[in-house]
């Protein structure tokens, strides 16, 4: 509903120095100008993008709520591009809740999770995909998943989205000239080697594009990372390792869950997202913690394991089955306690992990940890990808409709080379248009709007 | 160190949509001017108090590392009294992170917690009392303690304590003329007249101020309340029924610990703090879970008792034994579970509860919560004080002083009437004086301050 006012607290709930409440829409700087005092400027009478001292206060009772700092930015050269206040009140709960009810009272509307960015998608500043990278850069926890979000929201994927679209609109045309004009046998001639030649170069693109797309899931949320090993090898040792010595990035974020079993940590530049640590730090023992059924769970969905021997011990049978389980996995096979006399049978040690690379360490000493990082990120970069300036796709909503423009463009290819009509040909390259356009939410149901933007935080 | 120029990140810490890193100091604008990439705009020349759209980009790699708004704000109309700079980013944790290292990196410091306060008291802009204000603020729980906070952060406490401290050098001025030409007999016999009546003004108004510390520390930190009785006689009940028809004004915060024993709740106007509900909801028995030893601390410190009693059954050895330890203290007795056919001896309860109120509830049927929250509400402003205009003592500090002003100006007086030489009168008076002068911070010692500041949150 254009026109109306919306309003959030924009800043995380917390105790904190500073809280900002957002207003955005035509009332915006009216609603803030009722509620503002500082002598006898008036909001509606400054310039755009300057900030004012004031105080708020209740119209009704005129007492004194928040002494705070308004920031009034006219449109368009907003975040939404609608007329934005942002009222910046010293950071206590209580206080910018009051605010902000009093904003509401006054003719705001409270916004939904992701308003403002709907808003800005809405009135043309940004594109659907550019909006979703706001989000990711919100959500991310490694500095590369940031680099990948700031990339997408500066628009490279979308660029590279458009120049494709492009590309298929003038095959279309062209397409169009030979439906209208048959008779031009030179034009079907040349309209069918461009088809080939265009409709190739758009799938050569999406595959790139789609090969990037492990690593950008990656990148983005980290390599998901599962210590196991029996009770009392060092698991604990080893997490604590990774985590002192590698920059944890995130540990225990004010705002989620009680629940934190992930602690991310940067090695050599592979993010690292490692489950279930609560667990292991807790009990010394994933499966004894979280149960044998989900532990299996945690295992298939990990990207690498971490596995722990303690090699101044045979062998058990535990380990052996350990061993089974996480056979088809990447995995790194870490020998710990080598301070203490070896006891492990090393000969079956290497026959069990097979490909896997093993890694002596005494976590105890601090010793092999340089080797295992080492381990860790040759891994990663095996694939041969690096967080450089590739476009890198990492939305699973971008990564469905890439197979899907990639089927369709497969289809038309077919088409053609099969001799198929060129109407339907066409059919086939207005679906691929079409898929690659509500990447960027050019063509886009409303329906699916509201949905992606519900996941937004509120006050974004 | 005047001069030198910190930053920190001014919002709570967590997945938000905006995140600001706080520069100030002399090289505030120069060091955000080394980051800010805007075309060719440069900070240095843009006008106070004004809002810039551009990117952060790390001088040293010239990547681009974030989308911001810079709010300028120069020298001396700002919070610290030195130049500003505001960095609005997108709120993200590992992105608001990186913008706090390039700051650092490019000649910031580190701000330490609630530095940014204390530039603005050790430039003049806010007094003690007023900066301490502001931390209440942010950490106010309930609109009461708001608007405490407020009123102290307005000035309110300080120009009382101006006052008084006026009046005392008023007198001291006296003193002084008495003192040099005690010859004039006229001067000794006005002097002692003016010093008896304003020093009985000041001793009045400091009892007075002490009056409202017990209601200041209240409505700043809530009524603390404690639920007690035996196991299943509706404590968890009692306690959803408070918390559900009362908003509850902070029920989980994020950034406190795990640790969440308290709810917030507005009973009438009354802050009440429900202490230990985490274990009411989940054993629904305080003593099972905190202990014998901590419960009678925690009923030892509580502000409210709310003992609640089972009308369907017996009075029990326990039940008269809460009765005995918590006879002496502020108890509503709560008669609950009123829709079974009673079997409590109805004479023995009021025996028990012998100056305490009784109420009959069925918070089943949700009969009786009207009489149980006029009796709260009634137990609070029996001390006849209601949060209106008075100005209100809140924090220890200000009460332990105001306590040692209280002995000083009565020495004093005392001093006066004893015909005690004036010269030694004189001493208690300027020790009232400094005293005094302490709340606000005229005359109090720097590891004060740099304590009081430490208790500050960062990037305030």
């Amino acid at each position: 509903m254009k026109g109306d006012t919306i309003a959030a607290i924009s800043t995380p709930l917390g105790e904190g120095a500073i809280a900002i409440v957002r207003l955005s829409g035509e009332q915006a700087i009216s609603i803030a100008d009722k509620l503002f005092k500082s002598g006898s400027k008036r909001l509606q009478e400054v310039a755009s993008h300057t900030i004012h001292y004031g105080h708020i206060v209740d119209p009704k009772s005129e007492q004194v709520v928040e002494e705070v700092m308004m920031s009034v930015m006219r449109s368009p050269k907003t975040f939404t591009k609608e007329d934005v206040v942002e009222i910046n009140c010293h950071g206590g709960i209580v206080t910018v809740n009051r605010v902000l009810q009093l904003v509401l009272q006054n003719g705001a509307r409270l916004a939904e999770p992701g308003e403002f960015t709907k808003r800005a998608f809405l009135n043309g500043r940004i594109d659907l995909s550019q909006a979703e990278a706001v989000m990711d850069l919100i959500r991310a926890k490694t500095d590369q998943a940031m680099n990948v979000a700031l990339g997408q929201m500066e628009g490279k994927l979308s660029a590279l989205i458009k120049k494709l679209r492009q590309e298929i609109l003038e095959t279309l045309a062209h397409v169009e000239v030979n439906i209208d004009y048959p008779e031009y046998d030179d034009v079907e001639e040349m309209t069918h080697r461009m088809l080939i030649e265009k409709a190739t170069f758009v799938r050569t693109e999406i595959k790139k594009l789609l090969q990037t797309a492990q690593q950008g899931k990656i990148l983005r949320e980290g390599l998901s990372t599962v210590i196991i090993g029996r009770p009392n090898v060092g698991k604990s040792s080893l997490l604590n390792s990774l985590v002192q010595e590698n920059k944890a990035i995130v540990t225990d974020i004010a705002g989620t869950t009680r629940d934190i079993i992930e602690e991310y940590v940067n090695v050599r530049g592979v993010p690292l997202r490692l489950v279930d640590t609560a667990g292991i730090r807790e009990t010394e023992d994933i499966v004894e913690r979280i149960g044998v059924e989900r532990s299996r769970k945690v295992l298939k969905e990990a990207d690498m394991i971490l596995f722990v021997i303690n090699s101044a011990e045979p062998l058990t049978k535990e380990d052996e089955q350990l061993f089974e389980a996480v056979k088809d996995m990447d995995v790194i096979v870490i020998l710990n306690k080598t301070d203490l006399p070896t006891k492990v049978n090393m000969e079956k040690v290497y026959e069990l992990a097979k490909d896997h690379q093993v890694v002596a360490t005494s976590l105890l000493e601090e010793k092999g940890v340089d080797e295992l990082e080492e381990a860790i990120a040759a891994m990663f970069f095996a694939g041969s990808i690096e967080a450089g300036d590739l476009t890198y796709v990492s939305n699973n909503r971008h990564v469905a409709l890439l197979h899907q423009s990639l089927e369709a463009i497969e289809d038309a290819l077919e088409g053609i080379e099969n001799g198929i009509p060129i109407d339907i040909v066409q059919i086939d390259l207005t679906r691929t248009w079409e898929l690659l356009g509500e990447i960027i939410g050019d063509s886009v149901h409303e329906s699916l709007i509201d949905q992606l933007f519900s996941q937004f935080c509120l006050g974004k």
